[in-house]
């Protein structure tokens, strides 16, 4: 259905760990700057609009994740974003971690939709067809 | 074969976003603190003992996490761990976030065990007793 | 004026850094946990309770930080603080951050007074005498 | 002395509170994602590359930091660093977060030169030649 979305992301300090390797809640940190980059740049639109003129907020219901390698310290990575389903209630999206071709962590992210009052909700038809 | 180990935490400003919620990641950090404080006091040892006197460290390898609903600023939380599984390779552990009774984050985590220096191995077998 | 308080910390993973160390910034968040301790056991109030009851937020203006000594991976810390000043619209706050009786870190905190749309405001006369 | 570095960065909602605006300790980071940013841009080095080829590391001793203003959810900052005075054992930076041309918050960042083992030594002329 959509193409993959690519957003860069360097290593810095604050994402690393004692073990000399990014922390590995990190990870949801840098796939949430992939999805909402994915927003503005193919939907052009942010969370402020979102919830402003379409009273929906996307929240995660759920995350399969799969650390396959670590990333280091001062890493260039690649986090990737690619819707896999939707349906009016649930957006499913693959998210891949990468250091040039290496898949280093791998997540299947669902999302649900609630208005700003955190009450559960349809997607919005034209808002749908924009995914 | 284990106890369900319980840690509590409660929400500052730093594990909240502007949501009002506590921020998606930072439920892997809470449940990281849980697992270390059974190490503490279930096990009593600690992640530098287990890398000094056992060559040991435990690395997170998947996590499936569903959130099932939101925990607020200046809540107080409980974490359990509970060993599901093991095996001279893999923990499994079950986590819970609740506030009292009620389940709010439900996650299986699944750890691997490698030498200081990350290549993979074997629990030891005193270690394996223990846990 | 007022005692000293202490809450203990202790540093977990996600609070280190590759350099094996406590993340400069994470001290802050320690800070800010000692301050909320602070408010819920000598004031016995809470922040939803002083933005509801009273219209009160207190919002850091200004933070004056000395990293004496490295705080390190499952160090047990006390995190203190001590208003040395106040007045209606600022109070000022000594924390220092001790590993036994080792001062590692210190800072002065100076703290304003905003109603709850960020509007700065006078401290109620009710909640300068509790301070 | 130094050439004023800009940095850009956009809020996500890792770096945001219940307040809806940017916890205070995350402008830490922000600030040390720019100093890594001036180092890699303009020096051509980065942290392992100071590490491994001139056994150094820089460490913050002090921070002098000011709120003037709140960093909302989605804003795009700039985040500049300045060289303010430099000596063999000390570099003083000027750093302000602004967004356009309005100052949010500024802070003056005290670095410390250490070996790979934590042990304070000198800066190597050749490095600081190049500051």
């Amino acid at each position: 259905m959509s193409k993959t979305f690519t957003h860069k992301v360097k290593v810095y300090y604050e994402d690393t760990d004692v073990g000399g390797v990014v922390y590995y809640a990190n990870f949801l940190k840098f796939m949430e700057r992939s999805r909402t980059e994915m927003i503005y740049q193919q939907l052009n639109l942010n969370h402020n609009s979102l919830k402003n003129d379409f009273d929906c907020v996307f929240v995660v219901k759920s995350c399969n994740i799969k650390y396959l390698k670590p990333a280091k310290f001062e890493d260039e990575l690649l986090i990737t974003a690619k819707i896999l389903k939707k349906s009016f209630v649930r957006v499913i999206l693959l998210q891949e971690v990468k250091k040039k071709d290496e898949i280093l962590v791998t997540a299947q992210i669902e999302l649900a939709i609630t208005d700003n009052n955190g009450k559960v909700k349809k997607l919005p038809e034209n808002l749908y067809k924009k995914l």
